[in-house]
């Protein structure tokens, strides 16, 4: 499993202070959509710069555009983008086919997909699926794997992350889920003590349940 | 009707110098998602310290952190954000919410709603709605009003823009719908004389049909 950390909400050097302590306990970092709509595409130029040995995902959350966004951030140095599930199809799948050309992956953000929308998506078996508890509905529900039912049914077999307000109180229940990538922001970069929490989760997240 | 320029696919200084061009043909200057994406929310500040005495729309295409992207946007100099109809409709509220409080605005983009969507987003009726067709799906299919027979019936009574592909050739249709706000983006960015399109275009508008 995987650990995401996703960047939002703060300066690029607070991204950059906080990624560089807690380097070695996360695999993949996130240009949150916030700090590229606050900092544009240098966003993910300087993550990248600062990270070149780090898969780099810019959290675009595409919605139309596809060709253009996806060159956007490609060349900025984006390792993965995301493109929104309620998006047209057609941006969803041209964002898979530029991403394909420049040997590059797209994660289809499922968030509000609803399940009439999902056998489409669930077409483009080179994505990786994000089933994603927004924030707004974070401070509005609290994050709860109930609300994904089928979709985690569906995403057996597949590549898929789970995001949206995961702490260590909610790490017992996503390893049961197995997810193949974990995405954790607040509770890494909100801590008081950074690479202490990330530790801990990274050790929550590899530690065997005991049997007995 | 409104004239909305919307502006996509260039840099800052193109954004400036095609504003300036067609000036006093146009009535809301958008700041479009690519110009956002690339250039940050310094995008936001420059046209609207460029163009104090125009609405600005920020085209910021909101699916979470309602209320962090509206800050952004709206202390930068945005008169109006866009927030998508396709997001959890806790975002779309809180959208609303922190436009209220400023005595600012939210557009609705409708872009692939379903209907059974809309009944909830109708009930916002401070909000402009905005009939999209996106550019990825225009690639695919072209600007057809045929795509909208519910959502027209809908508008009735409300405050609506039309959006997509629109140009001299779709300006009948666009018309006879009479929107609040018709946005316009490459039939004015992408002419060889964007003052003269932009001319033609607003005399289309309000040209009144000929009786005969």
């Amino acid at each position: 499993m995987y650990i995401q950390l996703a960047l939002d909400r703060m300066t690029m050097d607070e991204a950059i202070h906080v990624t560089e302590e807690v380097y070695h306990e996360i695999d993949w970092i996130e240009v949150g959509t916030s700090l590229i709509k606050e900092y544009g595409v240098q966003s993910i130029e300087r993550l990248k710069k600062e990270f070149p040995n780090k898969l780099l995902v810019a959290d675009m959350k595409t919605m139309d555009n596809a060709a253009y966004e996806c060159q956007m951030c490609f060349e900025a140095g984006a390792d993965i983008m995301t493109a929104m599930g309620v998006a047209p199809n057609i941006t969803v799948k041209t964002c898979l086919d530029e991403a394909k050309k420049r040997k590059k992956r797209v994660m289809i953000d499922l968030l509000n997909v609803h399940e009439t929308l999902l056998p489409s998506l669930l077409e483009y078996k080179e994505a990786i699926f994000c089933l994603h508890v927004s924030k707004d509905e974070q401070e509005l529900f609290g994050f709860n794997a109930a609300r994904f039912p089928m979709f985690l049914e569906e995403m057996q077999g597949r590549t898929w992350a789970i995001a949206g307000g995961i702490s260590l109180d909610s790490l017992d229940m996503v390893k049961q889920l197995q997810p193949y990538v974990v995405i954790i922001g607040s509770a890494i970069t909100k801590a008081e003590n950074k690479q202490k929490a990330a530790q801990t989760l990274k050790q929550a997240i590899f530690a065997r349940r005991s049997h007995g």
